[in-house]
């Protein structure tokens, strides 16, 4: 029985490409010191041990290389395409400064490193997953380290494995999380470092210092191949207009670079909608005059793309949610209240929320409403990811155009196929570009940990140029911090970064959308390519490329 | 701005493999006389003109390739990979035999020759189109050519461009219909010769003499991919069971591709659950039995695919679905029947089916009932293909989970999300299986128009082996017909092939699948790729390499 595809066989001879400054001995050149993104009295009183450190960039030089260490890499959160080859990047350098040591890999996210769940990765294992997507070869979770009872039961496993330094890899959260452990271990002189890895597929996380997060190249373009193709196909049968929900949590990112990548007819930007503080109402108008528009050209089809966390940027949708939570909720227990029946509990809940919210309730779609009424976390909260928001604008939109039908505004046909793109691109194997970039994260944090390094994520830059012209090195995490408000209390985090308004590649989308929304100038981007032609196979996102243009 | 991807530029360029038996000069051998599959006498009958003419071959040899003629095309019905690819065969072989020959598109399906909206097809246009996924370039519809009417509407047009023949590119239906169309312009000695070409991503148009429908191949690779994608997510987190249906129409040619390629935890075949009789029920029980089985070792996760078509294939849905037809249409104006409100409708429904009938539907999640009570066509059929059989099972499954929880009989938990492939691959670019049996499919076209054939299908056979060693020839529509009953009345049709449950492909599933279903063997697929090793990327599928080596 087959074990493994073709392409599994044939992707796991691909040596990911390495920055030139990374093959050899390296030596660390450190820049001034620096401060964080803001707050920089509370931020630097929050970490006395790490605040403040260089930037360090490596160069071409003489390194001792043979130092004896072992290191422990978690991977925390949701799966991102190319976290394997961050493992197989620091297993390769790890190993690179000295053969005898080890890496340990702590299973199904930070958790294995609180309740002592570890496995070796030896070199057999790690050749199984050699440009592999997925966790899976120690697996994920979303378990926070933020107790200090969890960073003494770490280092107890740390110390028994004799481990010089732990990797995390993680979204924003994860590498705050990764900062304070650093912080708390140099507090106490504990003698293990702590490095983080920038992954999520949903972009956010990138500043001055970071490029991109891993797995967004990939998810993007294996999101952008099915929207390429559902596009050739709304074109050829001519009759449907596709709304095509996207992941990526609360930033736009996602959609906005398959915009740039599949150039749709709409797409909708969360950041937009908020900043124009536009009503559903507003939202609805916006997608139907677009579809009026292409039916008086005869064009009765078209797509749409829809950021997941649209509906959460919407403020009237926000503050019926905001009710709901409340009166579904028993006050005495703060759990979920019991109803005998459905149709009970919406009865309930319509003489129960204030008049403004029942008018935008009842101007949603009869399932969406029941749905809004009735799925319920066991707190009573209405879950917000459950909104097949995809349906609920087409449905609206729908209704709309009916009205102007009668009106003589709408003369076409509408007819609507929904579609959610998430699961199908988070483990992709990763592109060429992810591939060479996670290998190259986890070769540098390897030389981030032989150079003493805590408290700083392995940064790669100039992405946009050929690998061997990428630029490795590190930043201090503290230098992205800022203080924001978190359940109620003020705390350090990493500036999550939602798209700029102002930014290239919105500005690039805003200036062609009014063209692709009336044409019909789809792009067909295709399959993920890992031989062939180097314009083919080694492309950035688009978002990158238009980000290092300004 | 963009108007292409930089794949589709470099894709353009691949240079279809033709059959060497195809390459220069042909000539025609021909078979013995043919018979029908079935019902010889009346499809004799009816074909008079048509009927038992030989299978042909073509072979090296010399052919007259001079001859002034012009062709036209037609696209009929749902998308497929690969459409373009038979046009520029077509097209290459019409110029290859004379370079002033023409040819004609008929635009939006066979809608286009009845109402005679054309385009020539100029070397300039073929080329944006080589190798492109889509229907696009002439677009296509489902317009059945049926009536004499509409073939003498057609004879008009065809007679003002004096083309030679018509290639239509359709399934079962289509290439019945030009077989039809065939005999009536044979009889009527009108000298326009009519070939079919075998198309459907279903896969269920294959036979004895046709080993595969074009599109086939790359849909199921494009969902596989998919689904493989799905399965590293799933066996990262650890923490979903994901219900994946896929298109397919009544067949579960798909679904079990795809099973074959990604070896996932369930499929379930639409003909085999009607061999056995299976209930709603004991599908359900099917389902939760194997999560239950996987909870007990500890893995609460899975995947389940599911055949678009098998709901209908449940007989006790099947009765449910009739007499709500039935029910909710008025008898004296055949029209949907009015209500005041959904839950006047609604209660209009329970209280006029019959009992056992009402039990099922009751039995069913609320949603779903709500639905099929609910959404109607304009006469008043409830719309099977709007049934969300994967949130439909995942919700009875879990019912029954919960219920089995009680019992002590299941140990884990149950988490379930959807998905529904379907556009996702029906307009991806063709594999480099399905561009060079298109294109080979097409340019054999031309050979047998140039033969003089009416009449024939264009098939390529031998396909598993090196494109070289492909068999082209052409077989009377005739031979793979018999008379089935459509629609109260017995017609000449197609056979069309459902999954044969003691064929190679089902045998090697249920070979393996519990073992599959209990333990984590999930297969990777990946991105269908274009250039690279030839076992990556000019691989048949599964289904088709099993039915050779039998």
């Amino acid at each position: 029985m087959s074990t493994k595809s073709n392409l599994q066989v044939a992707r796991a001879a691909y040596q990911p490409k390495l920055p030139n400054a990374l093959k050899g001995p390296v030596k660390a050149v450190e820049g001034a010191a620096t401060q964080s993104v803001g707050d920089q009295a509370e931020i630097k009183a929050l970490f006395p041990n790490t605040y403040g450190m260089p930037v360090v960039e490596f160069v071409k030089g003489e390194a001792a290389c043979n130092d004896r260490f072992n290191v422990g890499i978690i991977l925390s959160g949701g799966q991102a395409p190319g976290g394997h080859n961050v493992i197989s990047g620091l297993f390769d350098g790890v190993k690179s400064i000295n053969p005898e040591n080890k890496l340990y890999g702590f299973l199904m996210g930070p958790g294995g490193l609180v309740d002592h769940k570890y496995i070796e990765i030896t070199p057999e294992l790690m050749d199984e997953y050699r440009n592999t997507g997925g966790f899976d070869i120690i697996g994920s979770g979303r378990t926070k380290l933020e107790k200090e009872e969890q960073f003494e039961k770490g280092i107890e496993i740390l110390r028994e494995l004799d481990v010089k330094a732990l990797v995390i890899i993680g979204g924003d959260d994860s590498n705050t999380n990764a900062c304070v452990l650093a912080e708390y271990y140099a507090a106490k002189n504990y003698g293990v470092q702590v490095i983080g890895c920038p992954k999520t597929i949903d972009g956010d996380l990138k500043n001055e210092q970071i490029e991109t997060s891993f797995g967004f190249d990939t998810a993007c373009k294996t999101y952008s191949e099915l929207i390429g193709n559902i596009q050739r196909d709304c074109n050829s049968a001519r009759k449907y207009w596709h709304f095509i929900k996207l992941m990526g949590r609360s930033a736009s990112h996602i959609a906005l670079e398959c915009a740039l990548e599949t150039q749709p007819n709409i797409c909708l930007v969360s950041e937009e909608v908020e900043q124009k503080e536009m009503s559903l109402d507003d939202v609805v108008n916006y997608i139907a005059e677009i579809v009026a528009k292409r039916a008086a050209d005869g064009n009765n089809f078209g797509t749409c793309l829809i950021p997941e966390g649209l509906i959460e940027f919407i403020p009237a949708i926000k503050k019926l949610i905001k009710e709901l939570n409340e009166v579904l909720t028993d006050p005495a227990t703060g759990e979920s209240r019991a109803f005998a029946s459905a149709e009970e509990q919406i009865s309930f809940v319509k003489s129960n929320i204030l008049p403004e919210n029942l008018a935008i309730l009842e101007s949603l779609p009869e399932d969406v409403a029941r749905q809004l009424c009735l799925d319920r976390d066991p707190h009573g909260n209405v879950q917000v990811s459950l909104i097949e928001t995809e349906k609920l604008l087409s449905r609206m939109v729908a209704t709309r155009l009916a009205a102007w039908k009668k009106e003589g505004k709408f003369v076409g046909k509408f007819s609507a196929q929904h579609h959610f793109f998430g699961y199908e691109g988070r483990c992709a194997a990763p592109s060429n570009y992810d591939a060479d970039y996670c290998y190259s994260l986890g070769y540098n944090a390897s030389r981030l940990i032989a150079n003493g390094k805590t408290g700083y994520m392995s940064v790669i830059s100039n992405t946009t140029a050929p690998a061997a012209e990428w630029i490795a090195g590190g930043v201090p995490i503290t230098m992205m911090m800022n203080m924001e408000r978190r359940n109620g209390a003020m705390k350090p985090v990493i500036r999550k970064a939602l798209v700029e308004l102002d930014g290239a590649p919105f500005k690039y989308f805003a200036a062609h959308r009014e063209e692709w929304a009336r044409t019909t100038s789809y792009i067909y981007p295709g399959p993920i390519q890992y031989w062939g032609p180097s314009e083919v196979c080694d492309l950035s996102t688009k978002t990158l490329q238009l980000e290092h243009q300004k």
